[in-house]
């Protein structure tokens, strides 16, 4: 994390209005990918004059929003922005210059550019006219708002979240593979809202084949807080990106019949073939080109237990999304995991768990792997 | 759960006093077994005069100490008991006897006496004296402060409590055995809680081998909290209980060297020999006759898989402690508990998960069995 000098002590008031400026940017959360979510407020007089937030990519940025609001009043007010505004011309003439147009006297960023090959530009613009500009008021929170686009614009890979499920000693299916439903209707709606979340869903040939899996998402499937957030005309489908080298999948399946596009990594035909040397997908280079050709920065991976070892093993996952539901079935199960063969305890995959609730009747476990934290 | 009418409604100060009853109960917690822990406030014209709680077997009732602090002042009070006084000449005469002497006017039980034979003879005398009684303040907060003495005097049984401990993967064990340790001290330390807590510990040989395990309750490793509450001096050893059909166990052992009575099962010798058709130690008879003969009322179940699923199929176990580490082990470590055999989701077994919360950087939670609940 990237360290700011406070250049001056910020107010309760600069804190309220970031934290409502993070708030506004949460509302883009299910339609912005792969854009970032970002939220604006502009305060003169210490009242909010503008505020808004970046809805979807292609139309206007947060501090445009906030700008049309504010009008004539914006003059000799301060912009809050949860992430440096931006100073190229795009789609949109740079924010930047339009808040120096707008004529605000200060401007405060929680964030800068992740892009360390652009950050601080926006700044400098800023500061360039006359501004005075301050960084880093609730960093982390604004950091938490856009995982995918973060790691994206850090690293050129994407941000990837493990889904996985299981009853409380651990198997994810009976020995004979039945495993409808092990988790609750209330976890399978979690579900569907970090499909929504994601700019793209990971899976295999196997899973889709085996549950005859859309893996798309279902409005009706959806929360009802998650529906109160957006409209149904709104709803983005991720990229369904489907490992199948061995070309199994067939057009029958649901797969092909349900909106949103469709990615099939094969070892031939016309999609992306991607093997290493011992002719096993290539799952780093496999990420990092369906991340590069599909703009997809944020991914959740629902496989089976096979991918979910490779991809830890490869060190290709940022969280693991753990559902446990209350029952037992016994070590004569599926694991939730593959094998790892270990054989000292020194070398287990130590986690970090950052967050526990109920999810319905099941727990849901968010945790991170400790040795990506060292990469 | 007995419904009970109520003769008036409780007032604010009734629920306040006999929630203070209960916080004291609780002061007795790892002194009292195999007695209930009761508490008792006696109050007059809305003051405190007296109150109590029972400390340990052969020590007097809560009623008794709450009596001698009230002194004259208890004429025309009313006493709130978490348990209904009892009427029996034991080590000490009747609480009922006692209050009726205090000449209290009212006395307020949160529970009647679980035992189905005894019930209710501490309330008649109460009430044949003239006292007015009132059944039912705060029951479910009384019932959970004897989950083996209320089992106990309704079963005849000992109340369960099976400990397990593995990764989030629900692996307790690597492939070849390696173990120590899955959870952190903060965790282990939480175990000799328990442990305190319990009248006895059951366990295998083989744990107790593999293990060198003492079983017992170690000062030292009581959490501060825990040792806050009693004097090193008061403190109790849980019975422990060892099933060692095969006559492993050695006097080598530190089972052996540390205090603490020990009760060995074993198929000869001087123990108990509670063999069932099949030639295994029989476990239900076993549970019952360590809880008669020992005066066990609450059980701490710690082993290995085998006996936790051998528990688990005989419908033993009241309630699951589940430790789980932030560490990935993989399916080819050793299962949370043994196979089941399931063949169909039906036939999983279902649990309630009743709380869920981090003990250092581990996972506890605490969980009952559905089918144990139709018993």
């Amino acid at each position: 994390m990237t360290q700011h000098t406070l250049e001056r002590a910020f107010s309760d008031l600069d804190f309220a209005m970031m934290s409502r400026a993070i708030k506004l940017a949460k509302r883009g959360i299910y339609t912005t990918a792969p854009n970032p979510n970002v939220g604006c407020v502009i305060v003169r007089d210490e009242e909010i004059v503008g505020e808004g937030y970046h809805h979807r990519a292609g139309e206007p940025h947060a501090e445009v929003h906030a700008m049309r609001m504010a009008g004539e009043k914006a003059v000799g007010a301060t912009a809050y922005v949860t992430l440096e505004p931006c100073s190229h011309y795009g789609r949109t003439p740079p924010c930047a210059e339009g808040l120096i147009k707008a004529k605000v006297a200060r401007v405060v960023c929680a964030m800068v550019d992740p892009n360390p090959k652009v950050a601080g530009r926006g700044i400098q613009m800023l500061r360039d006219a006359g501004i005075e500009v301050q960084i880093g008021l609730l960093e982390q929170d604004a950091l938490a708002l856009n995982p995918g686009f973060i790691k994206y614009m850090r690293t050129g890979m994407p941000f990837v979240q493990l889904k996985m499920a299981a009853s409380l000693d651990g198997q994810s299916a009976l020995s004979n593979g039945q495993s409808q439903w092990i988790t609750s209707p209330a976890a399978r709606q979690d579900v569907q809202r970090y499909r929504a979340i994601s700019g793209g869903i990971l899976s295999t040939s196997k899973t889709v084949i085996d549950d005859n899996a859309s893996l798309n998402v279902r409005w009706d499937d959806l929360p009802n807080s998650v529906q109160a957030q957006y409209l149904q005309e709104e709803l983005r489908q991720p990229v369904r990106v489907i490992l199948d080298r061995q070309n199994h999948l067939t057009d029958a399946l649901k797969l092909f019949h349900t909106d949103g596009e469709r990615v099939i990594v094969r070892s031939d035909g016309d999609c992306i073939p991607l093997l290493d040397s011992a002719d096993q997908i290539d799952l780093s280079t496999t990420l990092k080109r369906i991340s590069d050709e599909h703009h997809i920065n944020h991914l959740w991976v629902e496989a089976g237990a096979t991918l979910a070892s490779a991809m830890i093993k490869a060190n290709l996952v940022d969280e693991l999304i753990v559902y446990l539901a209350p029952k037992l079935m016994g070590s004569d199960g599926r694991g939730l995991i593959g094998a790892l063969g270990l054989s000292a305890m020194a070398d287990v995959i130590d986690l970090n768990i950052t967050d526990v609730r109920m999810v319905g009747v099941d727990i849901r476990i968010t945790a991170t792997i400790k040795r990506n934290e060292i990469r």
